[in-house]
């Protein structure tokens, strides 16, 4: 485990983030140009969300399954728009062996095409509907500039897709499985998100309409975080998805898909991580607990098993430090590392019959008597530890969001501190171009529920027609 | 859920196998030429075998990563053996978009070579070993002939990847994970196997050795099931993975690899499947009973609530099977899938104070008074389950077990009934080409701890060298 400097957040907040996927062994390049390795600790954050959501998604009556990684060119070609907004960017495999395919075949960038075309086999009747499925997998988009998490060719994600009977029925699968990223974005990441619509222009290609989860980075810029497409019969009707409703009349199927990726890990480094590394919200944190012996008396290492078969019992996940490194790097380092909570057990602190608490979030000390309930006291500061991180969060984002009625306000607002930004909106996607000028801006979400702020466009100053959140993505 | 008849297995073998696959909903072919998709079904027991294994692995102190899934092919050829060995099988992706890509780079048919390439990177000292790595993914192999679970161009499986300071340890390391697949085919899936060491010609392209375990299916065809390999320094030369060892000079460090698949999910069906269906061992079932209330009286959706209830809490998974269809479609759907164990609740057994339990395995049908501990009743039965598919698997598999002391005799054996044969061999590859004209029987492996048995070669007759198990494999 290096102890590198890591540089400062609010110097360079870029370099900050390089410094901290490496010191925390999260990520790093590899040998593939444009491809990630998921070290142990990166990956260990990974597995503890598919853990998380996945239960979500299975008490909501999905599925698992896994289609296959490579798609016929003939297949993805089905649907025109997908194709059109995937083309530039996927892998093709035109080889098998040394002989020259027939067909060429590209390596999934997204998989509407083969679950529709699955779909297609069972979908026979009203009775077959709905079918709700999911898969974890990756998927390759052969994107030019990468960065650890946020973008590269090859990232690991959940896509679900679903197919119903009837409009009504897909567009609420659509508006649920929304929330279910919702709440896991705020109740397990501590991270608040702003749900609306994406404009045409941003909208996966192919859908009727996308939603998305829109979250603020510590520095001011937007990352959508997750996405969930209404597709209607757009690919139902390209791959035949024909089924015989309760009229016996045949009718083609209502889509839907969702999904969210490892990119979540990099909004958890730029919500919560500090100049000291990551932190890690406790409900979502693959290790809970560090337990670290101040030197090797035997005492010491007994009383820091007995504290872990306490934290072991109650569920908690702890491990104890017993390397040759000194406290203060063991200490750094489980700050690196953004373990939620230490526990320090030292021989001055034992004759005195107490163990030392430190937080990760506050870097707060507790004392506490040998003789309280451990497992309690941790669970009850990590449940502090959680909400702090969720209302500091927001604290962070809320004075970072900011309301413009036109395009100067709008202007100094971003070359100044940039976050979101509300403002109305005509729907002319030319002036949603207007507003790209400004250091790269874009439509996060039109918020579907937010009354007009000005009634008039923030660009044309014409009548506008929705209210829409604003900002610089990654 | 269909119910179409399956082919008697004693009949036609390879047919009640496509029956059970399609009737149990495990996997379909794709429109991806050689690619299966894994259905909810068949993924749910992937699901349960990668969770069984995944403990199994990190409590031996393995963590999982995710490498990239392709390989650049200078990368992929730095080591000669192995890229001889996988080059006519693997899928090469030669376009980024509509780019002509400067390199061309293959589908992951295993991974060696990236998981090499990033410890040349990470190890520097004796300090940094052991590093135990695994990763669960898909891999590709350009296979002609293909049938689900056995052999596919994709499939599912972990890798296991670990770095040592000493040829001892790395030893250890492949013998151990060997033993604990051995470990999970008996104790979970209730298959017996047979470990051993692979000849020069059947060893995985790269290792100094390989180990087994191979496992005999019902209708005498043998399946390696799963591989543990040995390395020695043959890819820390090849990646140049140097370390300062104790005596502060630099040595190439020592490797294993080791995996199994979703072709488990083919042994599972060809050891324990009979002419109803799947039979699934209780311990690795994703869903081990079934509650089919007969009838829709208030009473017994009551008793069967109660009964899943009373099931949930002891941590056995169920379902209540509410579905319009009659009683005995009810009972044949759940045989089909295997699920080991139905429970019926009827009006006349309610009157009688009685519910009724039926097992998977055997058929039989037990009446258990309502005031029962029916959680207890049920984990004892499953237990008995689980040991007599084991048993029965067992008793086989020793049946269908042989001893040739010359060719004749080892013709003899495989033109009737096929199966393990025990046989001395003087290590001569010549040799082991002419088992192979016996309908292309080939060694499974070495079995390095058993005495000769003739002490001559059953095919030249000379001084034998091993003793050797023979089969006709998947």
């Amino acid at each position: 485990m290096s102890n590198k400097k890591i540089t400062n957040r609010d110097e360079d907040f870029a370099k900050w983030y390089t410094d901290v996927v490496n010191a925390a062994h999260l990520s790093s390049y590899s040998n593939v140009k444009g491809c990630i390795i998921l070290e142990p600790n990166g990956y260990a954050i990974w597995e503890k969300m598919q853990q998380t959501l996945d239960k979500m998604f299975k008490a909501s009556g999905h599925r698992n399954v896994a289609m296959p990684m490579l798609i016929p060119e003939n297949l993805i070609n089905k649907e025109g728009e997908l194709i059109k907004g995937f083309a530039p960017e996927v892998a093709w495999v035109t080889m098998g062996g040394s002989k020259q395919l027939e067909e060429r075949m590209c390596i999934r960038p997204t998989s509407e095409t083969l679950f529709s075309d699955y779909y297609s086999t069972l979908v026979k009747s009203y009775r077959d509907l709905p079918i709700k499925l999911n898969q974890w997998c990756s998927v390759m988009r052969w994107e030019k500039e990468t960065r650890p998490f946020l973008r590269s060719r090859e990232f690991w994600w959940q896509e679900g897709h679903t197919v119903h009977e009837t409009q009504a029925e897909a567009e609420k699968e659509t508006r649920d499985m929304l929330a279910t990223y919702k709440k896991f974005f705020e109740e397990y990441l501590a991270i608040p998100v702003i749900c609306g619509r994406k404009t045409e222009k941003e909208k996966f290609a192919g859908a009727e309409y996308s939603l998305t989860v829109e979250a603020l980075m510590y520095n001011g810029v937007a990352l959508q975080s997750g996405t969930s497409h209404y597709f209607g019969q757009k690919f139902s009707k390209a791959y035949d998805i024909k089924f015989l409703n309760r009229n016996n009349e045949l009718e083609y199927a209502y889509q839907s898909s969702w999904g969210v990726s490892s990119r979540m890990i990099g909004a958890l480094i730029m919500v919560h991580g500090d100049d000291d590394g990551l932190v890690i919200p406790p409900r979502i944190a693959p290790l809970q607990v560090r337990i670290v012996p101040i030197g090797e008396d035997e005492e010491i290492v007994k009383v820091a098993s007995s504290c872990k078969a306490a934290l072991d019992k109650a569920g908690i996940t702890s491990d104890i430090d017993l390397s040759e490194k000194s406290p203060g790097f063991k200490f750094a380092e489980a700050e690196v590392l953004g373990i939620p909570f230490r526990i320090e057990i030292g021989k001055r602190d034992l004759d005195n019959g107490v163990i030392t608490l430190a937080r990760r979030d506050t870097k707060e000390k507790y004392q506490i008597s040998l003789k309280s309930n451990i497992a309690s006291e941790v669970t009850k500061l990590m449940e502090a530890i959680q909400a702090n991180l969720y209302n500091k969060a927001k604290a962070r984002r809320d004075k970072m969001t900011y309301v413009a009625t036109n395009l100067d306000e709008f202007a100094k607002i971003m070359n100044k501190t940039p976050g979101f930004v509300h403002a109305d909106w005509c729907g002319d996607p030319e002036c949603e171009s207007k507003v790209k000028e400004i250091r790269g801006t874009k439509s996060r979400c039109i918020l579907e529920n937010e009354k007009l702020i000005t009634g008039k466009c923030v660009v044309c100053g014409k009548k506008a027609k929705h209210h829409v959140l604003w900002g610089i993505q990654y």
